[in-house]
């Protein structure tokens, strides 16, 4: 293993992208989450997605050099066009707008358009609720997924994602797939040669199977059954249609098997907790935490805990990275 | 079993609540949802449900002639204190406002509070869906429920509903409960004597429990696992503290044993297609329709189909309600 200060897995990633033709701001933006995926312990979500940035940029499915443009749409949306580069310049450029319009209108919605997604939503989350508003966010992806009851791959492995900031302290917050597992647990199995959980997939005809290969050939299942299929189907519609952008099947199609990261949009939605309750803001913010200590009381682990712990030993310690992955990023820069 | 037209389920409904004490507007708008409970053979939210209201009112946890009170929050927000009175008429006068609150601002938002709470949230979600609206609406309950690894009931039932307008169509419409099991399930297993299926329930010492009495005296689980709690946490937080109004634990406190229906806040989030698609709201909406349309070719039933085709019978056949339920209600009218 090698150990890198999150200053070096910063520069690493910047100086990656950077070389293959991404922009100074769209470089930094990336690396910025991804360094967060590091800190906080999310290797998935750490410096391992250069190669799939750098897979997908071959494959001629992102734009490097993108310029966003922000479009005010009512009173209380904002969309950010994020011109087929990756999600993360779009959100930066629609994050201070829609905190103004969440704080001025009460709740607001950012939609980002056409843009190409790999980010965890909760780096997002983090940023709108350390400004002290309380956020969900979602997005559909590739239709690897079947509804409950059916065996076609329908939907996306469809994130949502909730925070709740929390004064003095880390904000609640959640990220989660609605399939039962992540897409790459399954890939994971078939090359172990080991069964999948009973509840994760279907095989093309629809029948229960823990057999990897006939899962990828079949559908994954949500999580929660019909429940778990429904919240699926609302965030592809939400963070689909509604805001003018691809359903699964339709990024599936687009992508036509290169296997370059989804493109497709995002909904981002902000409530202000200070428009909401007014001057009650301190009292009911207080009984969130009195609700939250019942919690603590029962030792019940938060979403983020885990997180949260590994980051702040990361921002002490540096974090590890295998040689291997090492070497193949480095490889990179050649 | 009796059978009884639609209008003669809401005479019923109206007389027993005007009998008792509510006021003509409220006892119309609580018949309308008890109605629309019977006409989808939905007999849970149907007639049924005078019996716990006249016992909510009889305990004194309800104002059978409340007015409800409304108030500008903020651009995008609209709250009505229901004052003590059912959530249904505080629905009702904040319906309008925040119908156009949605349509000029993009997305909206309608915050009940202080409302005793039974209604099945659908009913609501279909008012906006047939107002061209998108719609999410979700309460707390009573603390039955505990987070995934605990042992304490800290969470509501916790109810979240989704509509999508369909042109031409019944809408897409799911309302699910948060909890693996609806509460009224558990009691029905003790009376029988049947057991519980494994992961609804653990018992006060946090173990996973199929007894019952067990499950009454520890407590339910969520959907879900662990996403499901989390799912459930974030709708006592929106439907809770953000809007200024109680979380589960605390409406169940304000109970204090009576067993009334619960006593709490609800929100409820409109988004407009128009505003969020302008001039492409026909081509994106008619892709949702595409992205349905893969549904019916794989077979998989909407969440809400047995609702939709109750509600084409009823509408010809009228209800049947069984002769104990009904001279019970009668019983109510003299």
């Amino acid at each position: 293993m090698k150990t890198l200060s999150l200053k070096e897995v910063s520069t690493i990633a910047k100086n990656v992208l950077k070389k293959h033709g991404f922009s100074e701001e769209c470089a930094a933006v990336i690396a910025k989450t991804m360094t967060a995926g590091e800190r906080d312990g999310c290797a998935s979500h750490g410096i391992y997605r250069l190669l799939g940035c750098i897979h997908t940029l071959k494959a001629g499915k992102v734009i490097p050099d993108a310029t966003p443009e922000i479009r005010d749409v009512a009173p209380a949306i904002v969309a950010v066009d994020a011109k087929g580069g990756f999600s993360q310049p779009a959100f930066e450029k629609g994050f201070p707008v829609l905190c103004d319009k969440a704080k001025s209108q009460g709740i607001a919605a950012l939609a980002i358009n056409n843009c190409v997604h790999f980010s965890a939503l909760w780096v997002e989350i983090e940023m709108l609720t350390a400004q002290g508003l309380v956020a969900i966010a979602c997005n559909p992806s590739h239709a690897w997924v079947t509804p409950h009851g059916g065996k076609k791959p329908l939907l996306g492995t469809n994130p949502i994602a909730f925070g709740w900031p929390r004064a003095g302290k880390d904000p609640y917050v959640f990220d989660f797939a609605t399939s039962a597992i992540a897409r790459g647990e399954i890939e994971l199995h078939k090359r172990h040669g080991t069964p999948l959980q009973p509840g994760w997939a279907v095989d093309a005809q629809g029948e229960a199977t823990t057999d990897p290969q006939q899962a990828l050939d079949g559908a994954m299942l949500t999580f929660g059954g019909h429940k778990g299929s429904a919240l699926s189907t609302m965030i592809e519609l939400l963070a689909g249609p509604l805001i003018g952008d691809l359903t699964s099947p339709e990024s599936m199609q687009h992508d036509n098997h290169a296997g370059a990261s989804p493109y497709h949009g995002e909904l981002i939605i902000a409530f202000s907790p200070e428009k909401f309750l007014g001057d009650g803001v301190a009292a009911h913010m207080a009984r969130a935490e009195d609700f939250f200590a019942h919690f603590e009381e029962d030792n019940v682990r938060m979403p983020s805990q885990r997180r949260f712990t590994a980051r702040k030993k990361s921002l002490q310690q540096g974090v590890e990275i295998s040689d291997d992955l090492y070497k193949e990023i480095m490889a990179l820069l050649e």
